[in-house]
């Protein structure tokens, strides 16, 4: 029998990830066992592991890609617009409507569940995703300091504060999308990102 | 041997629920089982098992307790103020002061995880944490049309927006202080809830 080649190897180790981001947008990224995935993707578990080698390889991979798809569906959205407020509100329209649509597979926002998931468990997951929480706030603040530098906004903007604010908001929005099933969640949060955003 | 007394029983099952707050806190609602509660706290499964009769009554009647912490440590610290924008800010920092010191048993808002934990999984656990959700909000809100009422907040105040903003500034705070150990968002959490609740 010839051996799978690299090609396969990649495509069905991406073909796993694809699936753990899936039960983990709605189970945690606990409920991601190699066991589990073998019986759903109708493989051996040893085909699995394979790909990965421990659980929490294979959780760490499942965190990076679900991360690299929201870029995809978030960030890249504002992406060729110049730095500025538009920019700012650019990407928290992207983002309400990402958490509008239930995030990634309709569990809600995938960093919310990991944080309040690990916060409590140190380890290497528990770093990635304070690392990823970091990022994304200094991002955020990156994008107000570009305003503020542009002139948009007062010279006296705490740029963090902003970041800060607008997590919060989509925070808000998320857990009212997905515990209360609240319609009116996403016009409350883009109202309250533009006008923390401001500029207008 | 005489039967214990039902003094003794309700004293038993609160040191049982006292205790299952405390390990929710650190691991979530499905951490806490009634095999892992005998365990900690020397009793037989049977013993605990008798003051339940199942996980998820234990699990409902550990998160009315953690409500129950949770009104005990923020929302009768506002109580006696008159009602208006003194009494929210009252029971915003007092709000802080509650995450800043990391939730009930230092793992962080009780809510948040069990929302998380609990928002995909239908069943009498996740309608009453969506319950209590709501009625937070409506509390706030409440607060809020009271502060309008005292025109101490414009007339054109929605306080539904203003609710929704402090439950996400609240939210943002937990998340850094539980999971970046940020010690600058107790202040900017205070910060940007006075902004919100106005009236200065």
């Amino acid at each position: 029998m010839p051996r799978r080649s690299a090609a396969e190897a990649r495509e069905t180790r991406a073909r796993i990830l694809r699936r753990a981001v899936e039960l983990a947008a709605l189970d945690g990224l606990e409920g991601v066992t190699i066991g589990r995935l073998a019986d759903d993707l109708s493989m051996s578990k040893a085909g699995v592991y394979g790909h990965f080698g421990s659980k929490e390889a294979l959780q760490l991979a499942t965190f990076a890609l679900a991360i690299e798809q929201f870029q995809e569906l978030v960030t890249s959205k504002a992406d060729g617009t110049t730095a500025g407020v538009e920019r700012l509100r650019r990407l928290c329209d992207a983002w309400v409507d990402y958490l509008a649509a239930g995030g990634i597979a309709e569990g809600g926002c995938f960093l919310t569940a990991a944080a309040t998931e690990f916060d409590n468990r140190p380890g290497p997951v528990r770093d990635a995703v304070a690392q990823a929480g970091e990022r994304w706030l200094s991002y955020l603040g990156h994008l107000a300091a570009a305003a503020v530098e542009a002139g948009e906004l007062p010279s006296d903007t705490d740029p963090a504060q902003i970041a800060f604010e607008l997590n919060g908001i989509a925070m808000s929005a998320n857990q009212a999308i997905q515990l209360q099933r609240d319609t009116s969640a996403p016009r409350r949060a883009r109202r309250a990102m533009h006008r923390t955003v401001g500029g207008s």
